[in-house]
């Protein structure tokens, strides 16, 4: 089945708006075993809409339209629609309705121009938009199918999801049920991570999981794909593929599928009845932060300390002079246990930095001291990161995450990453 | 001129990279005078790649083909346009040349496969890629002229600036000067501001300034668009229409051109070599990392703290039992003071935020504390923002900072914006 994606709008064109509906678009149906074949881009313009449409229903069996369905002159989608397929527009009474209704329960009344999301190409198939104003439709241009979308995001995903996607099932005509699954790691490349799980695909019968992946540094995404013909079907050809993916990849799993490394760290934390403080210098309270916003209660994550330099940590915690300054790693020890003290946190986390000189003999790279105290002791660890001043403070920042994930977890917290200087 | 953008590349068409190189290069030639009037997207494909060239070939006068310039198999820009233009692709030995000095420069050496790199269409124009092994290259097919660019961005984005635009500008004739005024904003809607620069570009003699926006909430960009014949002309032209936007918009102007709120805010700390301190809740030190992440010396943001409720701030600055806690802005006032005095720091900003209950019969909104305390005093400031989660922190942050940039400006600091509840 090949498949085009157009999208419409001067706002896509121009650039003004990065084209993420596209690649939203595209990555669900890879994972949903279509491909996307083409990808057309043009303005909210008669000639050009004409002319897309045209070419698309010659090249392709199914086009996926996406904008131009609001209720301004510039949204030509139905019209253009209505001409190409050679049929009149008529009005959606049902649809205008649930608009008008729409307004209504918003204490507003519709604006007559509204009227216009309600006119759709004769015989053209109603598609349901339970969260807009701009209903899909799907249509038959010459021998393609043509599927209309609304532009604002979550219109598109949800429509996309709900109504799109099994529509094209039906057409591949076996019903397939698909399923990705994902693995977020941190500490290994891409190259590393295809290394480890050569093979892991084999392990499903019938060759049915295709293994992806996805860089977000510093985290990887690992992906499974899977096509079956059921839910249980699916349970069984992963479930091996997934267990030799965690027993690989073991120690470098954040988390699967929607969760995430704060939300692990912060699950231990609440099971342990137990909390944390951090202490960060360059990282500028990004560990903090995140754990902050990835907590829903109150009580685990009860300090963060952000200071510039040694000098400002050590009045910050009242350090006596020249308290731990023999070494950096020695230092980052005691601030951290320095601070679970004074905070009264079950755990203290410090993520230290030393800034190297810069200029032509420096080559870009940064020396991150970590620390972490609980009642058991207090541990840490130096590394040293290389690359532009925003790339290791990213990377730092998911160690410092990692270095703390992998000691309430029990894993190791020595074993070299991808990531660190040789 | 009908110009089109052609990408290329399995990554792009399957959405695992979104497309930022087109919505760049749109960005770029619509600020340069020129428009975009269609995009498409093909993947690392012979039959694909040699369809999209024959039709662009066919509907544009100008297409720029971006990717598929590297050294593996999989990259077939230069095989497809040579075939398209009917010619044999040739060795360009001095680019050859440079490929080799370039690993060589490196410590490594030439891998063969690069050769291919150095492969160009006969009677193509050798374009220059000073940062990378991708040359790009000209070359006329039918009536269309194609310029091939990298995939890597910074690659791309350079020789864009360098070699593409001045081609482009050279063959629309006359020589025309570009240049693009950029005012960053907080506390402004789009619709207002439109409101505000009512006719602004009417002030530029001839009609040549064009006013845009880009809206990157919490911020809104200001954009004037300006074409003339020389950089003289150009200054002529835009300064009175800058200079209405500056007096029309004036306190909600944060930075202009390369400029950011956290520049403008650490410049004026170093000016009167003063220091600040920030204590924040829920925007979990993501004011304070901003600042340190902008200051290039250590001396003038000293200490950020975090804390995730009253009682825990109250433990980190050592508060007596019920201070401040009449309400919540004579308490973010008494933290500021406190911290300021504590710290040692000239500044100390608090943004402090009470979370409303969550249900249905809360609609997502949060009430924010601002608080600044200096020698001359201390001032606070409260206000609701509506919106999800997420949507209020960042306008908090922005908020606090704006907070921060009028008091140490001078300006207005109760002015209602935008974004805040009625």
């Amino acid at each position: 089945m090949k498949i085009e994606i157009l999208c419409t709008g001067d706002e896509i064109l121009s650039g003004k708006t990065v084209n993420t509906n596209y690649s939203y678009m595209a990555r669900r149906l890879h994972e949903t075993g279509f491909s996307v074949f083409w990808g057309t881009v043009v303005g909210d313009d008669r000639d050009g809409l004409v002319q897309a449409f045209q070419q698309a229903s010659e090249r392709a069996d199914v086009v996926i339209v996406n904008g131009g369905l609001g209720p301004t002159v510039d949204d030509l989608s139905q019209e253009i629609a209505a001409a190409a397929a050679g049929v009149e527009l008529v009005l959606h009474q049902e649809w205008l309705g649930r608009i008008a209704a729409w307004y209504q329960a918003r204490g507003r009344t519709m604006p007559p121009n509204n009227h216009k999301q309600a006119m759709l190409p004769e015989g053209a198939e109603f598609i349901d938009n339970p969260v807009g104003t701009a209903c899909g439709f799907a249509l038959t241009i010459h021998s393609a199918r043509f599927f209309f979308t609304p532009g604002v995001p979550s219109e598109l995903q949800r429509m996309l999801e709900e109504q799109i996607l099994p529509r094209l099932q039906g057409m591949r005509g076996t019903r397939v049920a698909t399923r990705v699954k994902r693995f977020h790691t941190f500490g290994i490349g891409e190259s590393r991570a295809d290394q480890l799980l050569d093979g892991v695909e084999e392990l499903a019968p019938g060759s049915r999981v295709k293994l992806g992946f996805q860089s977000h540094y510093p985290q990887l995404e690992i992906k499974l794909t899977a096509n079956a013909g059921s839910e249980t079907e699916l349970d069984r050809i992963l479930s091996p593929v997934e267990e030799a993916v965690r027993q690989r990849l073991h120690p470098f799993i954040l988390a699967e599928n929607g969760d995430t490394v704060e939300g692990v760290i912060i699950d231990n934390l609440k099971n342990r009845e137990a909390s944390l403080s951090v202490l960060e210098m360059d990282t500028g309270g990004a560990i903090a932060g995140r754990l902050i916003r990835a907590a829903d209660t109150k009580a685990r994550i009860r300090q963060g300390l952000i200071a510039v330099d040694n000098e400002e940590i050590a009045r910050i915690l009242e350090l006596d002079p020249g308290d731990g300054r023999e070494t950096d790693e020695r230092f980052a020890a005691l601030c951290a246990r320095k601070l679970r003290i004074r905070s009264g946190s079950t755990y203290a986390l410090a993520v230290l930095m030393s800034r190297p000189g810069t200029g032509p003999d420096h080559p870009p790279c940064a020396s991150i001291y970590f620390a972490l105290s609980g009642k058991s002791g207090t541990f840490n660890r130096k590394t040293t990161l290389p690359g532009t001043r925003n790339w290791v403070l990213r990377g730092a920042t998911e160690m410092g995450m990692d270095y703390l994930r992998r000691h309430l977890l029990g894993l190791p917290t020595d074993e070299r990453n991808d990531f660190e200087q040789h």
